[in-house]
This record gives C-alpha cells, sequence and structure tokens, in this order.
C-alpha cells in the first residue's frame, strides 16, 4: 500500500490540517454525497504482497502455452531486440511519459513517431502517416470513414475484398451499420461494381495468403470516384510493390510483426497513410515537424489532432489514444534493422515458405497459393483437423480457415525445424518427409514478378545510423532524456490520472507466457488468461457495482461507443429501436459527442449551471421533450468539473423513467473506487479506463484500455469474438483487445485489495483538496462541491490574470517546464484555465514543490501586473528557456539571466533543460511536415 | 556481429584507409609478432541468434532446480524490491558504469554507495566502513591482515570461533599461511587464549544460529591488545545490539540478503567496518565526502584506494574491485525500507523461527539452539539423512550440518506455509503436525535479552525520503542523470575495455533458474549451471589455449592471487618450495606485485627499455640471478603500454629455463582473443577479466570475474570448493564465485562465435590506430609496437603540455567532461599521460566525436601556449563547468561564457551537466567524511 501511497501516515495528519479536516473519512464525507456513499467493502480481500502476486501471475502464465503460432491473419511470431525491450518496454522514462501535448518536454517521443510516421510512408509508398491506430480492423474502419467523407463518388456501398481478414470484416460491418454505409463483400476480380461504391478496401497479401496485382481494380475504382484503400502487411512490402505504387490512396494495417509481441491480440499499433490529398482528413495523431522560439526544428503533433478539440458536431472519428508506445517499438526495430535489415528478414522468411509450399507439395498436399509472400493455404479436406490435431501435438498451432483449409504463415521466428516439423505433420507414412526433403531443391521466388518492388525506402539517415547495439542504446538513452515522464516529475494532468505503474505490475507483461500468445489460438491453450480475466471482471464489477465486463475496447472513446452500440441494440431488442437521443452535458469529453455520431445517435446538449453542475431544469425540460425518443444519457462523473455533482442520483433516475439508459463515464474513477459505484447510482453500462485508474501506462499517449461494465440487462448486447462468423458486433480485432497489459490493472487491484483501493481514492482526493488549499488564494479555483470542496481534481481559473496582465495559461504552462514540471490540463474543460489532478501516488513533498512553483510563477506575474515589465519582456512569455538562451554571451532581456532557467527553487544539479524553446505549432500546422527532415536540417 | 562491432564495414574501409593499411589482416600482420599469430579457428563455432542464445540459457535455467533453500550459512532468500531490480540491476545507467574515479560524473553512484557505507556504520555501531568487498570470507580474511598490521599485540596466531561459517574458515586458512599467521579454531568459551593471538573473529550469530554475547570475549582480547572482528548479519543487527556497542574493532559480513539474490554463490557486496582508529588501514574503495570548486559538497573516493596506488613493497592486499553495483541495491534495499521496515522483516523472520522452534520442539525434535535470530541446529541423529531426503522431496532444502545435525535458515521470503512444511518433514506419523499446530501458542522472542538493540540506526534522512515507489523511481532517476555510462558516450578507459554489455547478455540474470540457487546446493539441483560451466571452460580454454579452468576468483586480483597460489603448490609438489620469487616488470599493474607479496612471494622488479618493452638484458640478468629461487614471471600482454612485444616467446622460454612459471595477466585478452593465444606463447596460468574482454558489465565498480585458466600441469592445484571441510586451498566464499554473472559471457562467446570474436579484436585494434592516427600529431604516442602500431590502445604523452604551458593532465581530463565524456585512464601506467582503449563497440561517429573533443582542446591549450589567457585563467584549469557556474548572473572569466560549457561541437539539446564543479580531493581526506551527511548541510 505505501508502494501506491505518496503521503506517509504522517504526512497526511499534516494535510488533513492544512485542509481543514479531522480526518479522511471526514473529508470523505464533506467531498462524497451521502446517499451514494458505499457502505460495506467492496468484496476484494486483503492486499497481497509483491511476492504473492507474482507467483499468482507466473502460474497463470504457465496455463497459458506458448506455442509455435503459424496461425497468421494478421497477428505473427517476431523477435522484439533485447535492447528495444530493456530500454523502451520496460523503461520508465518511455512508458509513464504522457501524450506529447506539450511538446517542449516530448521531443524525444516526438521524434520516435517521427520515425515511426516516415518508416510508413516508405513502405508504403503515400505521402502521410499519422502517429497510430488502434488496431488493423478499426484503422480499415477509420479508412472506411474518411473514404466516406472525402470520395467523389455518392454511393453509399463499400467494397470489402473478401481476401481481407474476418476480424477486420466484422469491425467493418460493426462501423458501418450505424452510419448507413453498407458493405459489399466479394472477389474484387468478378464482384467489384465501382459505381456501385464509394471506395473499396484490399488486403495485401490476402489473409489467405494470395498475392494479386491491384492495379485493375484500383484504376476501376477511381474512375467511378471512388477512394482505394489497402491493408498491406509492412513486412511484405519491403519485397512488393507498394500500396502507394499500385494505386492505393489509403494503407492501413498493423506493426505488430515490427518487434511488438503477439500478446493474446494486443496492445499493438496500427498505421495508417494517404495521399497528400487526404491529409487533413487523417484521423488520430499526427506529428509534425515546426520551429521553436530560436527558429530551431521542433517536433509536436500537427493539426491540433486532440481529444478536447474532436469537432463535436458531424465527428465521424472518436480517435483520440493512439499506440504511442508500440509505434514507438516498431519505429525502432525499423531504425535498428535498417532496410537492408527488414529486406533480409523478408527475404528469409519468404525462401522459408516458398520451402514450405514446395515440400508439401512434394508430400501430395494441396496448396492452393500459388503466389505469395509468408502464407499459403493447403486444402486438406477430411484430413484437416487431424492435421491441426497433429500439428497441435508437435507444439506447432496452424490456421483453421474453413472447409478443411488450413492457413500456414511463417514469420522472423521460424527456422528451418519448423518447416520440417510443418512437413512431418502432412507426411502420410514415416520417413516420407526424410526421404522427399533429400530431393528437394532451393525453392525460387514465388512473388510475382509484376509486384518486385524496385523503389527504394527507408533511405533516411537515422534508419542507417544504429546499427550496433551501442549506437542505439545511446539514441534510446539521448531521446528518453528530453522526456519529461512520471519518472522525473509528477504529471498533474486533471482527467487524465497519471498515477504510479509500479514495476511489479509491469514486470508479467514481457513473460511468454502472456506475451507469446496468438489472440486466435485454441481456447484450451489460454486458460490462465481466461481465468486472468475473470476474476479482473469479477473485481471490476465489485468495484463498480455492474453484472458483467467486455475487455475489447482498446481504448476509453472504444469503450464508450461499445457501451453505446450495445444500448441501441438493447432498446431495439426491445422494439424502441426509435429510441436514438443522446443527451450530453456541455462539459462533457468530445469523445462523448463523438462516440454517440458514431453509434448512429443524436446528440442534444444539456445546460451546466455556474457553478458547473448539471442545469437540472434543462436537463427536466431535454428529457421531457426527448422521452420518447431518448437512448441514452451520457455522464462523467465526478465531473469533468472535479466535483461530486449532489443530486447524481436523482438525475439517472430522471432518465430511466423516461426509458432511457445511463452511460457513466469512467474517466474519474479514481475519485470514487471505494467511495461509490456508478452501477449503483444509477449507471448501465461505464467504461474503465485502465490506463488511469488501474494503472495501465499512458506510455506516452497509448496503449489504453478501455474496458466497459454493464449491467445485466445489456449483457447480451456485448461485443462478440471478432473472428467469428457469427459475431454481429465488434469493436476491435482481437476478441480482448490488448489482452497483455491486463496483467497490470490484475496485479494493481490484488496488490491493493479493499483497503489499499479505498485509502488510494481518499488520498487522491486529500491531495487535490491540499492544492486548493495551498493555491486558492492567488488562483481562483472555478468550481467546488459541497463544503466547499473538490474531488480528486480542480480547476484554476486562469483568465483573470489572461485580462489584467496579458499572461496566457500557455505562458504559464510553459513556465512551469522551467521548473521541471509538465503542465497540468491546458484549457480543458474550460478555456484559459489550468485543471490539476495530483493523484493518489504523489508525497507531500513533490505536492509542495509543485505549489511553490505555482506561487513563484503567480509572484513573477505580480512583477507584470505592478508594471515593473510587459508580459512579452517576461520570462514568463520567454518560457522554457533552454541551456542555449541561458548560457548565450550576450544576456539583453528584462529579468536576469538566473531567473530564467533557475528560478527560486530550481537546484542545478537536478534541472531539467528542454531541448527546444516555445514551439510555434502555426508554422508547423501552415508548412505540414510529417517525416523524417533530411539530415542537412538537423544536424545538431 | 554488428551488434557488437561499431563500425560498419563501410567505416572500416575508410578508417584502414586512414591509418594506412589495406585490410584488416594487414593491420594485424603488422601489429601481431608472427610468430605468435593463431592460424586455425579457435573452435567455438558459428555465432548463435539472440533468440538461439536465450532460448539455450532458458533450457539451462530450467535445469536448476528453484528450491526454498533453508540453508543459510550466508545465503538467504530476500526479496529484490522490482522498483530497485528495473531501474537498478536491470538498466544500463548503472550497471555499464565504471568505477567512480573520475567523481564528478560519478555524483549519482558515490551518493549511492555513502548509503550503503552509512547504512553498515548503523547497523554494525562503527565509526566507519568502506564501499563494499568481494565476499563475507575475504571481508575475515582482510580483518584479519587489518588486525596482524594494527594490533598492539606482536602474537602470530588468530583465533577464529567454530561458530564461522566453514567456507570463511577454508579462506581464512588459505590467506593466512603465505603470511605466516596460524589459525586457532575453537570455541571462545573454553578456547580462547587472548595472550597468543593478536586478534579473534566471532560470527554473529553463530553459523549453528547459535547467539552468545561477546561483550567478554572481546575484552579478554583487548586487554591482551588484539583486534576484535566480528562477522554479523545485517537483519539480525536490526533487532540485536550492535558489534560496535559488543566491542568489535572491526565487523565483517555480506548485504546479500537485503534485496541480492544468491546467485549459487554471488555476486554480492560483502561489508568491512572498523573504529575511527583504523580507518587509514580499511582495505577497498571509500568513499567519502569533499568539496567542489565552488564550495558545494561531493563526494569522491577518498583516500586514493585505486588499483594503481596500490602499494608495490610490503602489501597487504590486492584488492580493488568493490561489489559496487550490489553494494548500492543493498544500501538501496535500505533505503526503502528505512529502520522501520528493516525491524519489521527482522521481527517477522524472528518470530516465524520462534514459532518454527517451538513446532519442531513439540514435534519431539532435538533443537540445539536456544537462542537464535532466524537460525536453529536441531540433533536428527540417524534421521538426519531421511529428513533431509524428505525435505527436498516438498521442495526444501536443509543445511547438512554433519553428524546429524541439520541447520534450518528462515528469511525474508519464508511464510508459515513453509514452516508448516518444515514440521511436516519432521513429523513421525502423519496428522502429528495438524494436531500440534492447534495446541501452539504465539512463540515468544528467542533472542536474548542482554542482547536486544537499544541503539536507534539509520536516523539519516535518505532513509526515510523514499518510501514510496514513485519517491524511489525518481530517486533512482536523479541519481542516474548526474553520472555518465556507456549508455550516453563512450568511455575510452585504456586497461579497462569498457564494451557493450548487450541486453540479451543481461536478461538471463535475474531469471529464477539462474538467480534463486543457494551455492551450497545439492549438486543435483543445479545441472543447468554445472553444464554452462563445462560450456564457457571450454571456451575459455579455446579462445586461451589453457586445459583447465577455475570460476571461484571474484576479481582479476583474486585470480591473480589464485594463480599464484596454484604456481607455489606446483613448486611445492615438487619439492621446490624455495623458489619464491616474482619477477615483475615496471609496467606492471599494481595488483601484480600486492597479490605476489600475499602469496607469500618475493617481488622483483624487471626494467623497462625506453620503447616501454621488458629490458632484455635486465631480464636475462634477473632470471639468471634468481634462477634457482625462480617462482613465477607475470607479464601483461600485450603489454599495459598498448604494445604487442615481439619477443613474449623468448621471455617466457627464459622462464620456463629457469624452472620458472608463467603468469600472463589477461587484462589485454581483448586485443588478442582469435590472434593469439598466451597457453601457445608460453603462459602457465592467466585470469581472464570476465568484466573486460567478456563483456560483464563493470556496475559502477563491481562486480567483475576473474576465473583462471591453467596447463595441465596446474590442474590439481586449482581452487577447491571452500564449504567442503577436505578442501584446503579457496579464496572466494562460494565454490564458482560469482557464478550468476556467468551467463553473460557464455552468452556474449556463443552470439560471437569464432568469427564474431576474432573481428572484434581486429576492430579494437583497428579503432586504437585510427585514434592514434587522428591525435599523434599534436599528442606524443608514447609506445608503439612494430609498424608504428599500437595494440587496442594507446598512450598519449601529456607531460610536454604540463612543462610547456601548466595545463595538467588532469585539467584535460576534466575539461573532456565539458564535452560529455569520461576521460581515458589518467596517469597509468605512466604519470601524466592518458591511455586510451576505445574498444570494438565504438563507431567512427563516436571516435570522431572524441577526437574533435581532444583536438578543440588542443586548441585551447594552444590558446595558453601563446600567451593568450594563463592556464590558471582558461576553461581547462576551470573545468568542468556546471549548470550553476555558466549562468550565472555574471561572468569575469577570461574566456567567452559560451566557452565554458559548450566548447566546439557540444549540442545544447544533449548536453550533459555536470552536477559538481571539480573536486578538491585533498580537503577530503583532511576533513574524512564517509557517512550521509546530516540533511541540513546538503539541501538542494
Amino acid at each position: 500500500m505505501p508502494r501506491h501511497i505518496g503521503p506517509s501516515a504522517d504526512d497526511v495528519a499534516v494535510m488533513l490540517k492544512t485542509v481543514g479536516a479531522s480526518s479522511l473519512d471526514e473529508l470523505m464525507k464533506q467531498t462524497v454525497p451521502d446517499e451514494i456513499r458505499l457502505s460495506a467493502p467492496m468484496g476484494i480481500g486483503e492486499g497481497w504482497t509483491e511476492e504473492e502476486v507474482l507467483a499468482h501471475l507466473r502460474r497463470l502464465a504457465s496455463q497459458n502455452q506458448v506455442m509455435t503460432s503459424l496461425i497468421g491473419q494478421g497477428y505473427y511470431g517476431t523477435v522484439l531486440p533485447a535492447v528495444i525491450q530493456r530500454n523502451i518496454l520496460e523503461n520508465p522514462a518511455w512508458y509513464t511519459a504522457y501524450t506529447p501535448y506539450q511538446p517542449e518536454i516530448s521531443q524525444g517521443r516526438l521524434e520516435a513517431l517521427l520515425n515511426f510516421q516516415t518508416m510508413i510512408t516508405e513502405l508504403t509508398g503515400l505521402d502521410i502517416a499519422n502517429a497510430s491506430l488502434l488496431d488493423e480492423a478499426t484503422a480499415a474502419a477509420e479508412a472506411m470513414s474518411l473514404a466516406h467523407r472525402v470520395a467523389r463518388s455518392k454511393a453509399s456501398a463499400f467494397f470489402v475484398d473478401a481476401e481481407c481478414h474476418p476480424q477486420t470484416l466484422t469491425v467493418l460491418k460493426t462501423r458501418a451499420e450505424p452510419l448507413g454505409i453498407t458493405i459489399v463483400v466479394g472477389n474484387p476480380a468478378t464482384d467489384l461494381v465501382a459505381s456501385d461504391i464509394f471506395g473499396a478496401l484490399f488486403q495485401y497479401p490476402g489473409t489467405s495468403g494470395v498475392l494479386k496485382d491491384l492495379r485493375p481494380f484500383a484504376d476501376a475504382v477511381h474512375q467511378a470516384g471512388g477512394i482505394v484503400a489497402v491493408a498491406a502487411d509492412l513486412l511484405a512490402l519491403t519485397l512488393l510493390t507498394s500500396p502507394g505504387e499500385l494505386g492505393a490512396d489509403i494503407a492501413v494495417g498493423s506493426s505488430q510483426r515490427f518487434g511488438v509481441p503477439m500478446g493474446f491480440g494486443g496492445p499493438h499499433a496500427a498505421y495508417i497513410a494517404v495521399r497528400d490529398a487526404h491529409k487533413r482528413n487523417l484521423p488520430g495523431r499526427l506529428v509534425g515537424v515546426s520551429v521553436d522560439s530560436a527558429g530551431n526544428p521542433a517536433y509536436r503533433l500537427a493539426l491540433q489532432t486532440r481529444e478536447q478539440h474532436i469537432r463535436r458536431e458531424k465527428a465521424t472519428s472518436n480517435i483520440c489514444t493512439a499506440q504511442v508506445l508500440l509505434a514507438i517499438i516498431a519505429g525502432m526495430y525499423g531504425v535498428y534493422h535498417g532496410p537492408e535489415g527488414l529486406k533480409a528478414i523478408a527475404r528469409r522468411v519468404h525462401g522459408l515458405t516458398a520451402t514450405l509450399a514446395a515440400g508439401l507439395k512434394a508430400l501430395g498436399a494441396t496448396v492452393e497459393t500459388s503466389h505469395f509472400f509468408d502464407t499459403i493455404t493447403v486444402q486438406a479436406g477430411a484430413a484437416a483437423q487431424d492435421i491441426l490435431v497433429k500439428a497441435r501435438a508437435a507444439g506447432i498451432n496452424l490456421r483453421d480457415a474453413g472447409g478443411g483449409r488450413l492457413g500456414i504463415s511463417l514469420d522472423e521466428t521460424t527456422t528451418a525445424e519448423i518447416v520440417y516439423a510443418v512437413w512431418t505433420v502432412f507426411e502420410k507414412t514415416a520417413g516420407q518427409v526424410e526421404s522427399m526433403a533429400r530431393g528437394l531443391s532451393a525453392a525460387g521466388s514465388a512473388l510475382p514478378d509484376t509486384l518486385n518492388r524496385t523503389s527504394a525506402f527507408m533511405t533516411q539517415p537515422v534508419f542507417r545510423s544504429c546499427q550496433s547495439e551501442t549506437d542505439m542504446l545511446r539514441y534510446l538513452r539521448r531521446l528518453a532524456d528530453k522526456d519529461l515522464a512520471l519518472d522525473r516529475t509528477m504529471i498533474p494532468l486533471g482527467s487524465c490520472t497519471m498515477k504510479l505503474n509500479a514495476t511489479v505490475e509491469m514486470l508479467p507483461i514481457t513473460w511468454p507466457g502472456f506475451s507469446a500468445i496468438h489472440p486466435f489460438a485454441p481456447a484450451e491453450q489460454t486458460t490462465g488468461y481466461q481465468a486472468l480475466f475473470d476474476d479482473l471482471e469479477r473485481w471490476l464489477c465489485a468495484v463498480s457495482g455492474y453484472d458483467a465486463v467486455s475487455f475489447q475496447p482498446n481504448s476509453g472513446a472504444q469503450g464508450e461507443y461499445a457501451g453505446l452500440l450495445a444500448i441501441s441494440a438493447y432498446h431495439r431488442h426491445r422494439g424502441q429501436e426509435n429510441r436514438n437521443i443522446c443527451l450530453i452535458p456541455a462539459s462533457a469529453h468530445g469523445t462523448n459527442p463523438a462516440s454517440a455520431q458514431m453509434a448512429g445517435m443524436k446528440v442534444v446538449v444539456v445546460k451546466c449551471d455556474a457553478g458547473g453542475n448539471i442545469d437540472l431544469a434543462d436537463m427536466r425540460e431535454k428529457v421531457q421533450v426527448h422521452a420518447a425518443d431518448l437512448s441514452v444519457f451520457m455522464i462523467t462523473y465526478p465531473s469533468t468539473h472535479g466535483v461530486f455533482e449532489q443530486n447524481i442520483r436523482e438525475i439517472c433516475d430522471l432518465v430511466h423513467e423516461a426509458g432511457g439508459q445511463v452511460y457513466v463515464d469512467g474517466a474519474n474513477m479514481n475519485a470514487q473506487v471505494g467511495l461509490a459505484r456508478p452501477g449503483d447510482y444509477g449507471g448501465d453500462v461505464s467504461h474503465f479506463n485502465l490506463h488511469k485508474t488501474f494503472c495501465i501506462p499512458h506510455g506516452g499517449g497509448g496503449p489504453g484500455m478501455g474496458p466497459i461494465g454493464v449491467k445485466a440487462h445489456l449483457k447480451d448486447f456485448l461485443p462478440g469474438n471478432p473472428a467469428a462468423t457469427e459475431t454481429s458486433l465488434a469493436v476491435s480485432a482481437a476478441p480482448f483487445g490488448s489482452a497483455s497489459i491486463l496483467p497490470i490493472s490484475w496485479a494493481y487491484i490484488r496488490l491493493m485489495g479493499d483497503a489499499g483501493l479505498t485509502r488510494a481514492t481518499q488520498v487522491a482526493v486529500l491531495n487535490a483538496n491540499y492544492i486548493v488549499s495551498r493555491l486558492s488564494e492567488v488562483y481562483p479555483v472555478l468550481y467546488r462541491g459541497s463544503h466547499n470542496r473538490v474531488a480528486h481534481e480542480c480547476i484554476l481559473d486562469l483568465r483573470p490574470i489572461k485580462d489584467q496582465t496579458g499572461v496566457s495559461v500557455d505562458d504559464i504552462a510553459k513556465r512551469l517546464v522551467d521548473y521541471g514540471f509538465h503542465a497540468p490540463t491546458v484549457s480543458f474543460p474550460v478555456a484559459g484555465t489550468f485543471m490539476i489532478e495530483p493523484t493518489e501516488s504523489e508525497g507531500k513533498a513533490e505536492l509542495d514543490r509543485f505549489c511553490d512553483a505555482m506561487l513563484g510563477i503567480r509572484a513573477e506575474i505580480g512583477a507584470v501586473e505592478a508594471g515593473r515589465l510587459s508580459a512579452e519582456q517576461s520570462a514568463l512569455r520567454h518560457a522554457p528557456h533552454t541551456s542555449d538562451v541561458v548560457t548565450a554571451d550576450e544576456w539583453d532581456r528584462a529579468y536576469p539571466r538566473r531567473q530564467g532557467a533557475f528560478p527560486e527553487g530550481v537546484a542545478f544539479t537536478t534541472k531539467y533543460w528542454p531541448p527546444v524553446g516555445r514551439i510555434d505549432n502555426a508554422h508547423g500546422d501552415r508548412n505540414l511536415v510529417c517525416t523524417c527532415p533530411d539530415i542537412s536540417e538537423y544536424m545538431e
């Protein structure tokens, strides 16, 4: 428990005095409405020790069978280079970082993401790629939406190649339906009617392994004004003509096999790349190059694609989370191997596959695929099931593609021994393989001549700079050192819950028993995972008061979407498909309306009152007006304004009485675990941001996890297995989303137990109220609840300062960098404010360091106020200060040099130096550059 | 192979041109004498991939049985907190660092070591502790030597309590014999004759678990002018009266159980602490507090206890390697738990032990120990073997103490279930335990009242500052950031071979199959380790031309000592015990003569000629003069001057003809692997610094490993199992030294294979010659071999610069810090010089960065030469520059501010900032402070 909770018992006592409460219990009574306060323990039991938790997880991992997976279907064995594993995936400097919204302290991960984007554009032959999407299937759905937005064709159908992975097809169908898009599945050679569609998606190579020249189909679609999307395999692209050269407007796919373990389905980084013409329609986050205050190149997120900016009206995507950590790993895999290394891997895989195919033919098997890269399909007829069983006995999983067809996909980890073992599985009489192998000559290429890649790729210097481990190690360290993450400072981001990601929780995720499992491995091989899911579902229900959980959604926004789909399906099931109104308070996260739009709902906004609470009168009116069509009310609790609204139960009752459902956004669960449960006070569905309350690290902007809890009546409408043909609703490519990071949340809950979880919440609330006590005299707190308390976060209103002095919220945010802090959430949910969430992990010393910095800044603002210097002249406007600036031979600023980088309280021995000055966002958006710069431009 | 070798093939071609050689082969021909060049491959075979290596090591690890170890005897189960494991043991910022001889870039690890020293002084109740020794047994031997040096008594015997661990006794006997010390073993209550001894060693608690009040014995020894040493268990000391309070002058012991895995024997950090009166006799490294150029407190190694300063005459210890990484882990374990946490662990262990004892008595067992902490001894008589077997079947190892006596030691990892399982092993009829357990009441303390600790300990703020994981994580990051290690820069230390420690080599060492094994576990449980040792022995023989290897020595110096003991034993065995002359060239490492002294030999120095080579005439003369008594000639090859002497074979022949043996110091193996073998050109023994050539990381100053290879005729004289009563020669506490880090060297050799190892050597030589080519015009190279080539390192003569300008070698070393480099080896083997060893791991870009820095510095020296400013006024003398200095509001120095911290080529985005300015060594030695300062002094 002390592991996760910053303030010691002594500190808690002092802090309670400061906030004027006699005990944590009293503070909770003052803060959380009586009528919703939980009276009994949740039932999770006692916390365990680190050793007990590890021992249990080791047992669970050993219950998952690590087989040689030749299943393919979008997931492949891969080798994560040890230097990348240890120094990124297992390094808190990378995994505890936040999304790079404050680019000056994020240059390391922004550069790493730019490498990823560059690698994707180079391999796909397109102009611009984003910083990753959640998985290949949702990336395909984003491609469909993008095509829908930009196509000249006004047709309403979207063609999907039958060679697409089945999970992609299910997700596309799920996504298409509420948007009124018809999906046409077929063989493009025979079924493609270009005039009927606004776009088409092809898989390259196909899910069966087949390689086709897509140029004729692309031409046909283009002629009819449609958009061509290609789901492509990155490793194959090192040898194959790129989608861009084949005519694709969009390419999507997974970067999993570039070093990211299969992890029973995720997390992995999907990619999306487009032609230049569509760059402003690209969903998700995009890293671009701009300049800083000194005119030096600097990276930042381009086009302001951040969650609070998702357009509320006409939103067509709710994407905000990327898979940053995984994209970085894939990008570094590309940096380490370089283009020649990647080609060598691809050639080896292809060569083994060709050999495998030749051998199988020699053994009399019917190999359907004649042109292929790494996957072949064998028609085994009635023998198929026997072969699958025999293969499993040999430790190998093949793909059961149905109808006697077996898929076999090789990968970077495949050895000649494995090829030999597959042959042996197929041999009909003992010794057949041995004699066949002797006669077999080296198989030639099975790539079609027309598709041989001739274009160069990844010619940028970065892909040739790190080919020894020493160089790679130092590059990773240099990048990590540019960034601020939780391993150096608190990150007081309101709504983001940047709490400790304990090491012991991170240890299991790289164990092969969790990481080396294919998402479609037979269920009997994954009983360890199943047991882990069962525990976690039970515990999340205990925490939330719900009855069932789906682990499929890969982000909070995707959880919202899945929850709303479940609600729609529920209404439809009861014959009330007319219910399509989604009420959302004005204070809601931007993802709420976006998700509602995607689920085919109509958003109606409910006003907030001056105190930031829902305007009850408006709420009553809106419910009354829309009663007949009311589908759902979405609310965040405690509110995004950082207070526990007193009448939450009444509001939920109102909705239920009108026949609607209540969606409680779980973003602020960290304020209520152990104190109140959404399932008790009126919620029908919630998503759990496991990357906030339940300790999955933010990874610099992903992975996240947004499983949803539902009441029993919604259980039947949860997502199903996306790869199963009978499934009609799926939101992710993999059945259990990003399964391999679930051990993190499992471990957190098991370490804490009832008492630990509850104390964490109490201290989170104490810490926020402590900050209010220390700062509110000079920085007014915008919203408070009963007894003048805030929940686990607070909003400081900086607008009066701006009005009186010209010092902006950005000036203050950047000045905090000089103090070595990551800024709080800026201008969300209210423009011109800071939202501060300290979490329970921060101890009193760090809270005081932060408050002292804020007070120091207030004193600097005071100097502007007093007219001693202008805002433009002040250190605030010049923040952050690089070492370049403050060590210049000349100094002609209005404030002393020393004050620039060393305001009161900043020690030179532990100083964080931002690698760039303030970044010009507008410049970068006007001159969009989203790939690695040429070496001549960026010599350091 | 590219993993380990910095320069790409293209770079190698360019660099060959620079050095003027047509190929690597030609360069080797020019450099290595023909007559010793290896013509055939070594026979190690092809290099394997990372995956293949990991798979094989996983298999070996699984062949070691991880049992519950209750063996005790100095090795205990412990919980390494995950945050420490990941952020120290698995973090290259810590493990790739060098010994902190350059204190300005080592403040992080120096602070961590000061924590360790403070913890040791606090727990032992003594005044001063060093920064660790190799293991408890050698620490005991150092205590004996120290006592011998400082005791008033002139007696020649040393009393050793029969309750000392058997391995300690064996090492003491080995060490005593050549020094002419007699060891008296006995029960102090009956056998201690104080007037006969110069000192005594007691174990506290005893190896059987017994707790005795040592005060009467200490008084007796003191009255006779003797010195009292106590080997004490640190965890027990949290509850027991400290050795200092009992009257000890010296305390020694292991800190293994403070978070460091047993690892089949090591590495672990031993400690030694003494009263203030003996501080200047303390062996090993000692961290002390001094001040820097700005008067700020700063840490550095006190009293210049470094290997090149080991006194050649009258050396009584050859200790130079400490166990820094392990001492840091143990110290951080103390920081994380704090005094209260440690006491809680100790109380829990003691409580379980008392319960265990009460239960065993209730079951009718004969428990010999009545006062104990965590260990009891049971007299099981004839049933002992049955009980041991039954325990093993239950997954538990007990200690077979001989004569029917069984030792049972509990530890931090012991659970109630384990106590129950032990009872069950002892029960005579089924169900007996169950009924007994029901009747058992909670056992009280079994600590004697007279020994209850009443004194406070670890009251320093640091031990109360990090009790949440967040605080701990940030503390570790802050410290790591203060230091320069291989993850940020090349460390061109001549003679130290700071090459890549590849991550894949580091992964296995924290696997339980290697880390959770007790050194005295039954052989049938450690077959994986045995197989690993067999491979490694075979490969080291292949590399070196020897016939057998002992893995026991824990450092190079200990390897020297073991090798010399083997040679002495060999001569004795042949009836030539008169052979006691050890010839050593003037250029030798300081450890060589020190080891010879310890082995009871008389050192005779052989001169070097002007070229740095052995003066053949003097050599012939010395051999002739001492022919009858010649025991051994010790030589480093290639020489410590960085050249391959041409007549090495002739020199070896000379020695052999006189009946002597040749010890080839393996420090420079990195210049000859695959090119030449000491066993071929005349060596009889060598040690292998596995932490140099074979990739074990330096860990900031340990662990090291110094196994020795010998020719067949010396095989019988290698060290034996130190815990076996029949063993007469042992140099370490554990049979295989620091076994758990041997997988690192295993993995390196297996990854590289013959071709990779050879290319590494070739490139190491190329890199050194490239530096010579780039720098020799302005920095004369002191010694060269044939064709003007150097081997893998070179000495730059900086004395002319000092003479002409006053700029010292230290000025240049510190100025390199401003450029972000760790200085080369300073003033060894020749005062006033740099010795530079780039290793094969550094690529051309980093070599150029270094050479550019050296040339930039030469230009600054030029300005002094030209009289533009004095040495005192120059940036050289003021180096290194802190950010405090260069951001001061005022600047009145003779050089521009910018030049201070940003000389040409240093980028502000990646700048390393030293946390302190130049440190005043003399001040610290005059005012010796070697424990954590009071908080008021060191507020940042």
